[in-house]
């Protein structure tokens, strides 16, 4: 990482060595409540949007120890229907890392917290450019495929990300 | 449209012929404000996917005279940087109408009032599903090119179309 | 326009010539939700009050290039109800122009895009201040009633802006 | 009171005699937050004018012993300025009262908690019916002047409230 | 659990025998946005409550497979500083279970995801009672301490629990 | 008070002598939307916990003359059921004062304006400590009981505060 794109901005960056990328997987849970959903009880799709742009935020952040902002979002699908007073859990992972950007994929749970009914209710792969404190793109980590498993994550993520980048030029 | 999918719910349909489909353009403006951002003075990614949505909704909810449920969030992407104190005016317009769905196109602009500067920011395809009052899918009107341009975009969205919808049997 | 007057503040004004005032009527929509309205389902005058206070200061803002602050309310009434589930149309129009204050217009329509009924619902007078980065208030580009009909409606506005003044100095 | 204009709506009317006006002045003191200011710490209008709203609304409700809901906003002047982290005073009174509706002064004070500071900031007349479950208009009792000085307050109501009603019938 | 207790009311209890009681500790993740601190950068006091109302209310949800109300509030200790931008990690873990209540124990981490640096920031006992859907306390699923170390843990809080209800009476 | 914590943050504290430290009790008044209540109707105990904070905080600011933050709550204890369209009425007074640190009593009455029927809905003990702009603890006048009754108050306060810091410690 170039000293030039060394963040010095609130909250502090420690003098000493930062500390190593964070991979682990962000647990967010939030409740649904009547000012979430419309007035057939089903929750906006914003709301949910919402919740997972901060998941993403979150996981980004904690990886490239930095400032991030959201750069694109795609395959956001909604599959199952998120009521009021339900919970849900969303889970953000990197699936990708290039020289600034990272891609993270967040998956939304819905619950039912009477009936313990648990369902896969939201995905998507959003992607986030770490930043200084002036909003100049600063470098991140690589991210290295540890097995056979990852690097196939990997391939499936760059054929996302030259789909990503093919569409942004052609805007 | 049959029978059975006539919504009833509140606000209630009117007992005679439906208005016709309205496909103008929705226009929605968005002041941004100190708690839509973060330390750095930069709109958060979720605030502007809030605002996408709604925008998508109420222009679905126009053209099909129903409620609406969203359904996917396709090539959202963030272009140009929206400040505190900009004006967002976003503009949504139908671009495909399936059987009971419609993709919605939103495109945001940011403005800086003070200069005068205005400047596209974020573009995204946005689907929805007509509802009756249970949630169950209704049907919408046809969408018909009216020339060889509409025909054209007709075809670009027929192809993200099919895009999404081998995505969603692949999950 | 005095140069100890020009604003300096964030975002910041180009060093060239500042764009022309710009008149056009400012579009605001938005979607009553249920967090608008309260137990019989109609929404808060004070949620219609701080959109019509947003869209006057978007016109307010976009005709004088400059900050502003909301310096009074006038005839603002409530003609149609607003429910949830409705959408709310606005539009803001200057109307008059002083040294350093902007009269506007601001009219709701109240609308079901389920029936496609559209009423006005709310009509309101506000007048706005410019003002620099410290708050002190300054001059704006005056407004020359281009026609007959403008020139009437000017006759009005000053009418209601010497109430106005009255009012305030017997406070 | 006729019998059908009696509410039954939630919360209930207890069915022994309804409890008698209370025209006692409501106090609401709210604290300006971040979120409720601009870019330079000044609260928005908007901000101030819900708030007046809902501390007329409750002074109409327990003067009515019914729910209500805002008809007009008259003579809103802002008068001081008000800054983050400054406490907000809003006292509302009813000033006159006809068959179905009702007139609110309501005074907001800015105090710097500081340095003790307190200035009136914010003066208005907003004009409230109170209304059924059905959102009818409901009767409300009489207001009868106690004295001279309140036998003059009234006439002056009742200059506004002409203009009011003039203005309502021209629009 | 008597049968007049069952709960009807939406989201449904499924006919069949209910989900067994869910003890796992609820992980929920906040960012501090700059609308949730004072002027000085600190998160207010009432966010944080909110946060741990919510973690404890799923927690609490999850267990009795119910809806619950809160009823106190105990030991709730501020220990260190979260700022705007820091990430808040909130674990709620059931402690104690009566007849109808709930106790349990919510502790908040802050975290700067910049630095790595993390801390536990909050620390709280909130008692939540189980409810039909009129409101009615429910029976819900005893707590038997598994071990040595839970038997403590247990008796620790049933003093605790004996204050709060000596404390209740006499007020 | 030493020099070297003496506030000199915005708002400004006047060169002049301080104001004298003001005792009265803070009395704020809230209206229960649908936004702040659960799927029955019953107000979320996190929103109550929040007004409770802003009374307690808005009381010690005007005790002490300069910033605050929560530093602990106790015996927080929710009586009666607070619920939509119903007023809170909050009422926030001194109880014990420290070298620094402020005990506020919070009480918040439950008001169904229809019926007129009030009643004490929860009661709860926060303390705050005064702060200058960098967050540092600062000095406040002492409270010197003027009378039996008062004495017997600030006993009772000082076996609160014991059992707090014993606690504390304890973590």
């Amino acid at each position: 990482m170039s000293k030039k794109n060394k963040s010095k901005s609130a909250p502090p960056v420690a003098e000493k060595a930062p500390p190593p990328a964070n991979r682990d997987t962000v647990i967010m849970t939030e409740l649904v409540l009547p000012s979430h959903t419309n007035a057939l009880g089903t929750i906006f799709g914003g709301v949910v949007m919402s919740w997972i742009d901060v998941a993403g935020a979150i996981a980004a952040q904690k990886y490239s120890r930095s400032y991030v902002v959201t750069v694109s979002v795609d395959y956001l699908h909604f599959i199952a229907p998120i009521k009021t007073g339900f919970t849900v859990s969303l889970e953000a992972k990197i699936t990708y890392v290039g020289t600034t950007s990272m891609e993270v994929e967040i998956v939304a749970y819905s619950e039912n917290n009477i009936t313990g009914d648990r369902r896969k209710a939201t995905h998507a792969y959003l992607t986030y450019v770490a930043v200084d404190e002036f909003n100049r793109p600063r470098k991140v980590p690589p991210l290295v495929p540890a097995n056979l498993e990852e690097k196939k994550l990997r391939q499936e993520a760059e054929r996302r990300r030259e789909a990503r980048l093919a569409y942004r030029e052609s805007m």
